[in-house]
């Protein structure tokens, strides 16, 4: 298992790496490359983690949880449910969430496991799925809430979750997970507020590229934000938002106050 | 006024070029580009025509139209209301329009006005919007409607208009437009379905700009699709389906038998 981060030197030059422990290992391109060739290393001291891929898309599940799906008294859906958040919504470990200049109101955090897409993708059969996946990473799914339900005509799903910082993507990337084993957890000011099993997933990651490879072609670095469980609230501003999952790291983001 | 296309010579080349009665004289570098240097020209009969940008993104408009509105009974929204169509959706002039193998359902145009995005835009006034469009082109909004309601919790905007091929883009972008005085004119097979005023839109281009600017943001060579009227209907198989406004041209994709 490979832990894969994308990062910025101190003289502003981006690259992207193996991360262990505390020193980066460069490799010449995207991690999924198949000519990628290893570079020296440099300490993670002198770098800065960006958003470990960088999506042309970021599909966004809703209702992939059984515990959330009753609580919300829906039932379970019979295909992945999703919207897609444009590549502009990216942001990286401990970058700010910012507030949108025309919108006062609840801003709220969604701890997620996020797919990073390895191979173009295009009605993959589910055997084949597995295969697709380069790895796993965190995702803050932020939302500016009120909008959503705005007009009683049309739930305005891509504006209230398409804003730029909305889509948190990091720290890094891992090559294997034992998902079914692990948890995200979501801590807001180091209170817990999220804590759910990946088991309790509607549609498995093997699943979702399969099904979502039906409906629109995925790309290298695109991420598929799995949905998420119970436990979302706003966050308060200046508030720190951290999502960690087992293996992969923990993503910070903090609401500009 | 200019309209400029995007090409593929017979050699497999594309470049970008302005179009003048049947020949088009190339350029270096996008339409938008500021340091665009003026080349040789070659025939047009020599060119295929592509779709005239390559967007990141395109964004979609539902209910922007008073004549559309009043005919579902649904009020006028106070803001504009979209969703996000991936890029790998992209089709250009003659391209087919392919129909998904998992969908066997009928599957829908909307002829629309798309405008061309010149810089990048992030909350723009009113007042600066028209300088942050490049032009206008045509675009077949094409909706696999039979999935858009099929789970009574989530509407599968994003799917239903999300398939490769679904967005139809050109033929090419005329820099200037009268589009008070314009209308869309669709056609199936030669027959007219839509002809309607581009003066009944609720949102104007320039406030759609504004507006959507303050939401996600738009980059160089993105679309919106601002959104259809009366006369939609579903493709036959094998139909042509064209999309017309005076000044841009003909855009005409055929739904694979």
């Amino acid at each position: 298992m490979q832990r894969w981060v994308r990062f910025k030197r101190h003289n502003g030059k981006t690259g992207y790496g193996v991360l262990d422990r505390q020193e980066i290992f460069e490799y010449s391109g995207e991690p999924w490359s198949e000519s990628n060739e290893k570079g020296g290393s440099i300490p993670l001291s002198e770098a800065t983690l960006l958003s470990p891929c960088v999506p042309t898309k970021i599909v966004a599940l809703w209702n992939n949880f059984r515990e959330l799906s009753e609580k919300l008294g829906k039932a379970a859906p019979s295909h992945p449910l999703f919207l897609i958040k444009p590549s502009t919504s990216l942001a990286g470990p401990n970058d700010p969430i910012i507030r949108p200049a025309s919108y006062s109101g609840k801003i709220a955090f969604e701890g997620e496991l996020g797919i990073v897409i390895g191979k173009t993708s295009r009605n993959v059969p589910l055997s084949a799925a597995a295969n697709h996946i380069f790895g796993y990473t965190c995702v803050n799914d932020v939302t500016a809430v009120e909008l959503l339900n705005e007009d009683v005509n049309f739930p305005q799903w891509c504006r209230s979750k398409g804003f730029d910082s909305f889509s948190c993507v990091g720290p890094a990337i891992a090559t294997d997970l034992d998902w079914k084993n692990a948890h995200v957890i979501t801590r807001m000011d180091d209170a817990e507020r999220q804590n759910y099993p990946l088991s309790d997933m509607i549609f498995s990651p093997e699943e979702q590229v399969s099904l979502i490879s039906q409906d629109v072609t995925l790309q290298p670095g695109d991420v598929i934000a799995c949905g998420t469980s119970v436990g979302i609230g706003s966050i308060k501003p200046g508030a720190a938002v951290e999502v960690s999952i087992e293996g992969i790291g923990t993503l910070t983001n903090t609401l500009s106050a």
